[in-house]
């Protein structure tokens, strides 16, 4: 039964499957199926099962199934394993595959060169579609899927692309140079692959070809594995920008726990600037308690606001909806949001406050603070992770905690610092 | 020299660059192109921008334009369009096209309906492979790309798909029943375009049938638009998260700043449950002002790890790596990590505040408030989202001010409380 369910599963399935067990039973599964266990389904898992399950299998079955993996899947299994494993598997692969697997290896991480198949179809452009097509027929070395042909010229140089449903709706004598796409968008390989998958968005491509440094063509990236890197990237941001690593799920306690304390320690380090900043002002509040009931609403009105203007800029870069050329546009912008938001929170807490302490002069205080810090919260959203970008530090990453202490700090400060100037 | 750089921008660059334009640029470049602006530029430009080159264009150019597209692009163009706009140039349409048009916008908002093309290629299963090859070269009305061909029976429920690359390594003679998946993904009108973008991660698809109730193939959705489908709903995710619509960068800024100032207001209300928590202990802080020094710093540290322990359940939710077969070991997760990362911070923290404030007993109180903080961060981080999800409430739109309101209120009411019973 269990064989048949194994059977009858998509290996994505299969690999979720996998992804829930236990420690034990993942490993049971495993030897159970033995060689059985299709490939594919390896390229399918999380890093965490991936890693786990190959080091149950036995050593002659990863190798059969890396050799029958394209290129880029197999890179994908063997990137993270720790390099004895690495080494092992490596040296028991067949001659061009283990030179294919470390040609892979070699490119940087993220890059193009992580993502290349190296099996694709490149053919002259003086073929015939019906050569093509015979030659498609014959051939039995061709990649288990492909979206269009490249074409190249004698030094290998990608010059022209043709689609499949370009190629099926020519006829025979119709030749590869009158249909191909002459203008065909190929990376470098050592591309990042954020940008390799801002491409294929951008210009709606199933496939596109990878060149080495004297553009000759050397493989091909596939939208599949292009619609993972864009899951995986933002994936990545939106984890960044709370201070969790992207792979938190699949982490045992211990190791989730140790990567989200230097997160909260540095945050604990911001906080405790704030304190101090409240520490300057502790005769005032002794003798207005007031302010020590109020002033969080200004540290976190304010914190909430700068998150607004951050996400959004954060966001905005990501998806080049924000460049240098409207950078000054987008500042001026967050300036007189700020100015309008905040102005409209002062007058509701300025009135609540009002009534609430029965105290006119406090409510005037709280609204000039709300203002200050809401405008600031704005700007700080926004040159914070412009600043970052420019500077090639990554804006998912330090954004928050900086723009939090930006509006920590200003908030206690303008809202205190207010208060003992007008009030005592 | 303008019409030459038009010329040879890519329809996508073309839209970006419209996109940059001020109003006026935007609407003296849409009378200059006239007619000769490409339909698919409109498809391309983001929907602040496409509405207003849809109101500058000639109303006879948009029907031409939208005549010349896809269904689902034609649908992508009106649907956000006034219904005064829209019913004019539906009934300046073609009979066939304005027909099309209303039936996808007769589908609800961001399911599959919307998304589908009505041209695809479907063949008998008794064809043959050159039959299939000269249909395609024979036909002119083809879909202009298309990645693979879906196989039908009479009552043209598909029974099968062919890839194209299938297709052409197989000799012409050959039936294509024998080459076609027998069980091909087909995804039902109404689906969810979330479920619908999941499918095609999950099984690396390039394009996908479309089936009405009597499972009769109508359309089908292609992978370019699926990936548009994934950063939207990510990007809306990630946005939401932090209180602002997923339009924002696009918005004027009366319109972000009315958008987001509603976010804020929920965010005043918190903060003032915050306060009224703190207003409870005016007694202990006139009497200890260091309480009001740190107090910030519990709320705040427990808002941050509850921040992270929500970052990752609104996202595991999201990419169903979080369900509710393993959500109880999600929660016994959090709790042991809650209960580490509280403890750490507690010791730094209470050891801090014993030599800043040269008062150990006041260190063992916020050090106790911290741990009781955290690990209540990290179970309102998982049990919010689980829950908002379980009532059917998208768990990214309501977290964050939910999670935040109870660190913050069990941030003050702990420390303070703490220190009123163990100190005063
Ligand atoms: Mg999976
Ligand atoms: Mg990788
Ligand atoms: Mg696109
Ligand atoms: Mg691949
Ligand atoms: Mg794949
Ligand atoms: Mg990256
Ligand atoms: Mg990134
Ligand atoms: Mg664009
Ligand atoms: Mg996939
Ligand atoms: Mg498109
Ligand atoms: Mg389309
Ligand atoms: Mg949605
Ligand atoms: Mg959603």
């Amino acid at each position: 039964v269990l064989d048949e369910v194994v059977e009858a599963l998509h290996s994505a399935d299969l690999a979720d499957l996998f992804e829930q067990l236990t420690t034990e039973d993942r490993a049971a599964l495993v030897s159970h199926l033995g060689e059985e266990l299709d490939p594919d389904v390896l390229t399918e898992l999380d890093e965490v099962a991936r890693d786990h399950v190959i080091t149950e299998m036995q050593d002659q079955h990863v190798v059969k199934a890396i050799s029958e993996l394209e290129t880029d899947d197999a890179i994908h299994l063997l990137e993270d394993l720790d390099e004895d494993e690495q080494r092992k598997i490596l040296d028991a692969l067949p001659e061009d595959d283990r030179r294919a697997v470390e040609e892979g290896l070699s490119y940087p991480e993220e890059s193009a060169g992580r993502l290349l198949q190296k099996k694709l179809i490149a053919v002259p452009s003086l073929w015939s579609v019906g050569k093509v097509i015979d030659f498609l027929r014959e051939e039995s070395s061709l990649p288990e899927d492909f979206y269009e042909i490249f074409v190249v010229d004698p030094l290998h140089h990608p010059i022209g692309t043709v689609r499949l449903s370009h190629l099926l709706r020519s006829g025979r004598e119709v030749l590869v140079s009158d249909i191909m796409d002459t203008d065909p968008k190929v990376v470098p390989v050592d591309m990042d692959q954020e940008e390799v998958a801002f491409l294929f968005r951008q210009y709606d491509l199933t496939s596109m070809g990878v060149v080495d440094q004297n553009g000759r063509l050397i493989g091909m990236i596939t939208v599949d594995d292009v619609v993972d890197v864009i899951d995986e990237e933002v994936q990545e941001d939106i984890l960044r920008m709370a201070g969790v690593q992207d792979t938190d799920i699949l982490e045992t306690v211990w190791e989730a726990s140790r990567n989200r304390i230097m997160w909260l320690v540095v945050n604990l380090g911001t906080a405790l600037l704030a304190s101090t900043v409240i520490a300057q002002f502790d005769a005032t509040i002794e003798q207005m308690v007031a302010l020590a009931i109020l002033m969080p609403i200004v540290a976190s009105l304010g914190g909430n606001a700068g998150n607004q203007a951050m996400t959004v800029a954060v966001r905005a870069l990501a998806t080049k909806e924000l460049t240098p050329s409207n950078a000054m546009r987008v500042v001026t912008r967050e300036l007189s949001i700020g100015l309008l938001n905040g102005s409209a929170l002062a007058v509701l807490i300025g009135g609540l406050t009002a009534i609430w302490f029965k105290n006119p002069e406090l409510g005037g205080v709280i609204a000039l603070a709300m203002v200050v810090n809401v405008i600031v919260a704005g700007l700080a959203g926004i040159m914070v992770p412009l600043t970052l970008e420019k500077m090639k530090v990554d804006p998912a990453l330090a954004s928050t905690v900086l723009v939090t202490a930006i509006t920590d700090v200003i908030g206690f400060l303008a809202f205190l610092g207010f208060a003992a100037f007008f009030l005592l």
